[in-house]
């Protein structure tokens, strides 16, 4: 039986511009770009709610991927609003707008279905509601590989909530300054120390368009971003990232190092994919075969 | 007969800060930077200038390494100085004084010893040097293999004169900043491209704590810098990498495409070595076995 990834996280409507164009009103949220990225090597189960004001044909378009949207809640009111504006370089976005709206009141239910499966990921949302999810998933379920994400705002606000989650997780994908951030290490090796001792089992630094480290106790795998001459929009790198990164992991079914590796790997390759094409696009129309040349054009990239 | 590499650039005395120490009118710049890594390859030989007051026995400090210092004029006067503070993350270097001194009337003599040599680096001085040293080597030398590095200060004031400089070089060695300051080209993938253009056939981009990029034409290989908890002072981090690059090269006689790549993970490891001390400290100290341990720790680093 192939392994599932389920993923809870935002679903969203978000506004975006930058340096190469702008889009309005685009299907977006943490929950859609893991969950789209995960299909590609495994099916996902994904956990979110949107208003509704949602486009039902998008939630078939993720259905006919193999995402199973039973956890998708269609509530009263509108769906979660982002709008920002990236800098000239793609490097850090400006919000200029949040309607937290349906997504304000958001407490996740976990289908029965969704119960059985191995691999969850717990994209950035209050890490309390992660919390909430872990345990389920892990006492009155099957869950024996949990990955999170967080974000600045959660550090800031929701440390101790954070701390007790890490110590619960297998996996941690973090960013270099949200990292930073939580141990108040500005050195990279020295701060993943301070989360391994959390009881986290593999962490992932995420550098942006200088790539990615991996680390688990003794081990370290450093990796570049494709280089894309083509880079448009960087909304949803790091959930694609994420997503590829479980998806892998589901689909292969171990866990050991050399997995962790490839997952993050194929997790560089699909967000290059994403960030050439604006919010969901370029994802929604990259092919396996695509994604297999990126893959063995990347190896060629850090071989010796 | 082994092949040395003949060093162009600057001697120096620095008086560095960081926020992990600091030491005064240390020896320096990146002629004795680049032809101490280099000797761990190959033997060197350098071109430069120092005043009355250069300590005579750190030139028999570099003789006993296999760098040849016939070069080295001693003149009239002062040696240069550089002093300057580095940020808390030790990523940008501020110049709180600099005294040409000997160094503003340099011009490179060529011992005729050095005419035979077919490896070349031209460290960062007035690309108007360079282009004589360069010529002189390649006319009326054997010089097959010349790469140089330069600075803002050349790019903003002497754009011509680099341009025409890149077109005769084989190996290009420039950072992150200055490539795209050259260039006017944001993504880094483009502004190679402007610059092979020129005629350059390898170009490194070197990214600091982000490791580095070697391109030539349809080629690429990106390499992390080797993590360190330890780094305390970047000076004479690129002119480490550039030296050993170069020394490689040079000792292994061959510059096909899988020894540019070696050359920059042996650039990468000895300029983290380098930065693990103050001045040039921890090179002075560095063994073989080290050097050979680390690089074996580096390419596990990056293998999948």
């Amino acid at each position: 039986m192939t392994n599932r990834v389920v993923i809870v996280g935002s679903v969203a409507k978000d506004s975006i511009e930058t340096p190469f164009g702008r889009v309005a009103n685009t299907v977006g949220g943490s929950c859609v770009y893991s969950s789209i990225a995960a299909s590609f090597f495994a099916p996902a189960a994904v956990i979110g709610v949107v208003g509704e004001d949602f486009p039902k044909a998008f939630l078939k378009k993720m259905s006919a991927r193999g995402i199973d949207v039973k956890g998708i809640k269609i509530a009263e009111g509108k769906t979660f609003f982002w709008r920002g504006k990236y800098s000239s370089d793609l490097n850090t976005a400006e919000t200029l707008e949040t309607q937290l709206n349906v997504f304000g009141n958001f407490s996740p239910e976990i289908p029965a279905e969704y119960l059985p499966e191995k691999y969850l990921f717990l994209a950035n949302i209050d890490p309390e509601l992660q919390i909430k999810v872990l345990e389920k998933m892990k006492t009155s379920g099957k869950c024996r590989f949990a990955a999170g994400d967080t974000m600045n705002f959660w550090i800031g606000g929701k440390k101790k909530k954070l701390e007790k989650l890490f110590s619960h997780l297998e996996a941690l994908l973090i960013n270099e300054a949200e990292i930073r951030q939580f141990t108040g290490e500005h050195n990279i090796i020295k701060a993943v120390k301070r989360i391994l001792a959390l009881g986290v089992k593999v962490v992932v630094v995420k550098k942006g368009e200088y790539g990615a480290a991996c680390f688990m106790k003794n081990r370290m795998f450093f990796l570049p971003a494709y280089p894309l001459r083509n880079a448009v929009d960087p909304t949803g790198a790091g959930d694609s990232f994420a997503g590829a990164f479980m998806g892998f992991l589901a689909g292969n079914g171990e866990t050991n190092w050399d997995n962790i590796k490839k997952a993050a790997v194929y997790g560089a390759v699909v967000s290059s994919f994403t960030v050439s094409g604006f919010g969901v696009s370029r994802l929604m129309t990259l092919t396996k075969k695509e994604l297999a040349k990126r893959y063995a054009d990347f190896v060629n990239l850090i071989r010796i």
